[in-house]
């Protein structure tokens, strides 16, 4: 089965569009869990029995991982195993290399650790990517305008492209939809901080999956992301939060602050599609 | 001490802008050693132990470590140990994230596993990149032009920017110039699969280093390369072969083998500078 439709699969069986990061912070886990990498596994499986049947998707960041070592890659991988398989798991890596690289990684994160989809940088081109956008049945999203602060100083540069002109972004995510074409395996990433760009994006690409993070700690504004990012969409956006949620409390109800959170948000993005 | 300072002083040592990639592919190993995990760190000491009087550098990708797991990762950190201090030591990793997650990557690199220098995409700007940027004496090689064949379906497009319009790679390195007058640690990444790029790349920026991949198995024009990366130069190139050198031979003299290799990498490398 494609991605795509798994993940449509989710988010109706759900009736959401919430995806939550599992980015593990020691310093900010409960009070009474011990501040070592051995605890991770159960923060997650706390987290993730508390708020399976609200989300369409989980999206770990490599990185939050990789910085315990061994210990944290164990993890990494056990946290997949431990997430039902009817909810996609996006590994939030931020790859992109050349391809004999992107085979190694493509290995690593689709047949070795199980995840679904995973997150990666356009900068080298379609050649670069291939190992990941040929991989039966996984997903790959593609950075078009992520959420930091500064993205727009390469990303809103004008570029010249088909005789007409148009910021990076936008033209990054044309040539994702061209990839697409060929693999039908492409999303796009697009910061939920940047609703305007947000709309842009997905008025010309209404097909496409768009995962929306930035929500939360970040910032973005959910009343205007969810219509822009749904606006005339015949492909869901996957709208992700990941502080908020996961540290929504440091104490022993931490799992339940957690779920808590995590409705209001599901709702709030429910509340905010726009009606047909 | 700087990173580039460090990095000035191996290349003066060992008279050579020569580094060797350290990216384990089990299936081409020695006939001898076991196809297993448990063969990268004997592989990689027997390859650093027969170069490491002929390199300015060593780049390990981390993919070839991550597809390993927890093994793999374990080899990774092992082998920056083997590797002696006054040889810096680029994680090929191709970073590039928001900067809380950048943050835990920096620390995971620089401060848990030694590493000198690290590769990181250019996509988020300078913001997401901060904690590489700013960590004291560490490298950061920003990729601006890549050795891969597909590189030019976004880094030649054109982007209008300050009036003019030029490739999209050489805004990066523009970009990066501006970066580096802050932090000073700044590289850029050209392929030497493109010696006219790397040309103009070095035309700007004479005072930026190059870290410069795709010599021997990518088939990169040294002759062409060389000359391109060091004409009026005042910071180094710094040439990164991999496959043409570790997998040199199969057989029990593979170090050997990697060993000539490396030498007449370096030798053919020096011989290409332009004359002063």
């Amino acid at each position: 089965m494609q991605f795509l439709e798994r993940l449509n699969q989710a988010i109706r069986a759900n009736d959401s569009m919430l995806c939550i990061g599992l980015d593990p912070d020691l310093e900010r886990f409960p009070a009474h869990l011990p501040r070592d990498p051995s605890s991770i596994l159960a923060f997650n499986r706390a987290i993730i029995e508390a708020t399976a049947d609200l989300v369409c998707a989980y999206k770990p960041n490599l990185a939050f991982y990789l910085v315990h070592g061994e210990a944290g890659l164990r993890a990494l991988v056990e946290t997949r195993r431990l997430i039902p398989p009817q909810i996609p798991v996006i590994l939030d890596a931020k790859a992109g290399d050349i391809a004999s690289t992107s085979a190694a990684y493509a290995q690593a994160f689709f047949d070795r650790w199980g995840f679904d989809a995973v997150t990666v940088h356009p900068y080298l081109g379609e050649d670069g990517l291939a190992p990941f956008l040929r991989a039966p049945g996984r997903g790959v999203f593609v950075l078009v305008k992520t959420s930091n602060p500064g993205a727009g100083e390469l990303q809103d540069v004008p570029v010249r492209a088909d005789g007409s002109e148009e910021p990076l972004y936008l033209h990054v995510a044309r040539r994702v939809a061209r990839w697409n074409e060929r693999y039908g395996s492409c999303g796009l990433v697009v910061g939920a901080t940047y609703p305007a760009e947000l709309a842009a994006v997905r008025r010309q690409h209404p097909d496409l999956p768009i995962l929306v993070p930035g929500v939360g700690a970040q910032a973005g504004d959910l009343e205007a992301a969810v219509p822009s990012g749904l606006a005339g969409a015949a492909a869901p956006i996957v709208v992700n939060a990941t502080r908020s949620v996961i540290y929504a409390s440091q104490g022993p109800d931490f799992a339940a602050a957690a779920r808590a959170a995590a409705l209001a948000l599901r709702d709030a993005i429910n509340r905010a599609r726009p009606t047909r």
